[in-house]
């Protein structure tokens, strides 16, 4: 694997997900792959799992982590092309790239969307200017329109806790007094378009994601239908993407509650975390027994270290 | 040792204080202890002591450390329990303390008095919540009222310069231009009245510790007359308990001088530091031989290194 | 070597270099060095390159690294001796240096001229006192008036790129929106002057650095003329020294282009980085084959690295 900064840099999700299954049994088995060699993280966005576990799996592997949060403690960096830089961008990405690439074997990046410009995120400028200039692999700990790290410690779960051959999965916007990007939802979508699952996708009018994202994927307007006998109920919000990084609707008639899981098979109940308690979900569902988003983030350690042991030759 | 968070958690100081003078002598002895242990100190409030001697006290142990600065690395935390969390609060500590949990074999956790409420600080909601919901041990770096890890040190530090069997200990409050917690002087106290000492508080008039620290320790309003034969002399500046969080006197009066130590019998001087020059204390006092501040904060590392050996089982 | 804080603490700079270069092919050669050692970086301005560099040294010699940004991380420091600490200081350098070295078996510090007063920044006040209050090796990672680890870095790749036995160098000051330090100039200037090369600086009027520093090195208005025949360019802004810390020109003409370089003699471009593009130089330059900028920042690497191997006594 040479970088990891989207789902389609995945080649075999069913072997990466046995990987990962196997790694968190004996997470230190591959302690020497790592020897002299440094991770450096990059942050220009707050962070917690993401920090926590990436480095942690990193250590597993033997690795160095250096964390930097690069535009308090570094320097503001520029992005485009042929810009005579005379305003707050002390350095170019051109060149913070190739010299933070001589001091690490592999460098991770985060990097929200602006949620200004549709085309400036989707164009993921930063990640790709990162993947452009630097002469090391690149992880994205998420960019402007994708969680692939997330995305693949849900997969992990989803098969952790797959309970029939092809599960109903059902990714559910709810409602957040903020604009958030769409990037969990875009990796997750995509995610699930590679696995053996029924996915459906549910949102208000307006919250459609892109449709280079969800695809032939199945879209349901009415939150109620989407969860009957579903196995899994994800929930996410996220800003729309046609009237960009709007909030167009803060209805907690979307609050994921204990009445409406009743009417799935079951569920298991997923969120990326960091969530609102009862805005998004109800504490019902978050401290109920089928809520797994305690299992995502320990499987982010385990998503993290799989990736960066193909990375680094495993 | 499972938690570390207030002096009432050491069941026996004694053999605690020698196991820390012997851990001095040879700080790699259980440098076998901690492979591959993790210890995520957790930072709502600034450090320099604790964050250096807490981490070299780790390394000593062979553990790793990962630092976060969690209110601005990370998110902002919600501890009330079914709060709508629709304002700043991004993630509450129910899930933050369980994740954290996962990538940690031990966390540690700064987080000062917010001065404005007695009862909120006293009943120590944040540091409560961590070690509620998390499966791995608490540290306290500094909770709302008590530095535990301070006053490990101070023990320490005044059996090594301890020169009668039963020497008079004094804490004096001290001015200060801000309004600071009372948790390094109620830690001392509390931790005083564990050891065999003669512990006199003094302070003015209005600054009285709560009543369920100070029991039935000595306070004396004449600071000379506390002074007299002292053995130990404490500097601190606390708010007011009772007029929670006010500054209720600048008086340089209070101001430990060359002159007052003069009235002692030949005392050390002890200040937790960071402390104020020529406010708290004169520098004729921490600039002599009698100042012991340095060894004290030299002491962090031990003491932080004793109890983190004793939570990973020593 | 004791401290390396100024280029005057080199005694023998060849040595030094050559073992850098030595370093560079065989990084991990004196891993054993540094074990059980901490190197503490005490940051009060931001940095990239220093920052990862350093670390990356320190890595190579098995040393453990801990990075602070001390102004937010820890507390507001004093440095002026008998103040009466009422404003917004909490330490008193005296303390934070003495109590840093007992954690520390060397310590960085980053502390950039505030460019207020010529007098203040010139007598070093913040590195000085650290040499001064601290018990073990201070390293400068860029003080008021002199980056020295810069310099280091900037002797290895000259020698790297050396085509004649007496290259003529030339240092030219280029427009920049803000006003800079002296720092990278000046300590490069110290070390052209201990290496065989013929110098010559180049700026407008109004920009004369430090006599104290410039000695009888060339000094050259007319950047035309400097860049005659030169073989290495270094191009760096800094403010005005007599008008202290002023900015008193953003004079486009002295960009650094590539028709100017063609006036050389197939010159190396140098620069410390961070660089503003299209203000001190074109793209052009930047991006040609004879930049060697990248070069540079990782010869910081091997610059600190073989201070830090001397410190330890290598």
């Amino acid at each position: 694997m040479k970088n990891y900064t989207r789902v389609a840099d995945i080649t075999n999700l069913n072997e990466l997900v046995q990987s990962a299954i196997e790694l968190k049994k004996e997470p230190y088995a591959l302690q020497a792959l790592g020897k002299n060699k440094t991770l450096v993280m990059l942050f220009f966005n707050p962070s917690l799992r993401t920090r926590l576990s990436t480095e942690k799996a990193a250590l597993h592997l033997g690795m160095h982590v250096i964390t930097m949060n690069i535009s308090s403690d570094g320097w503001i960096l520029e992005f485009e092309d042929g810009s005579i830089m005379e305003n707050t961008a002390a350095e170019h990405v051109k060149e913070a790239a190739q010299v933070v690439s001589q001091y690490a074997d592999v460098i991770a990046v985060r990097a929200f969307a602006q949620l200004k410009n549709q085309q400036d995120d989707y164009e993921e400028k930063v990640i790709k200017a990162f993947i452009k200039y630097a002469s090391v692999p690149i992880l994205s700990l998420e960019s402007a329109t994708g969680h692939p790290l997330q995305a693949l410690a849900d997969a992990i779960t989803i098969k952790e806790h797959l309970s029939s051959p092809k599960p109903k999965v059902v990714l559910t916007w709810a409602p957040h007094p903020k604009a958030l990007p769409q990037a969990v939802a875009n990796s997750f979508v995509e995610m699930m378009q590679k696995m053996d699952v029924e996915l459906v996708i549910t949102h208000p009018k307006g919250y459609e994601l892109s449709p280079d994202i969800v695809k032939e994927s199945r879209v349901e307007y009415d939150q109620d239908k989407a969860f009957e006998q579903a196995d899994f109920v994800y929930a996410k919000n996220w800003s729309a993407f046609e009237s960009y990084g709007k909030v167009l609707s803060v209805d907690r008639n979307w609050t994921v509650t204990a009445a409406k899981m009743e009417k799935t098979n079951s569920a298991k109940f997923m969120h990326c975390l960091p969530v609102r308690r009862n805005v998004v979900v109800e504490d019902a569902v978050l401290d109920s027994d089928y809520s797994v988003v305690i299992d995502q983030a320990n499987n982010r350690t385990y998503a993290a270290q799989v990736v960066l042991s193909k990375i680094l030759g495993a």
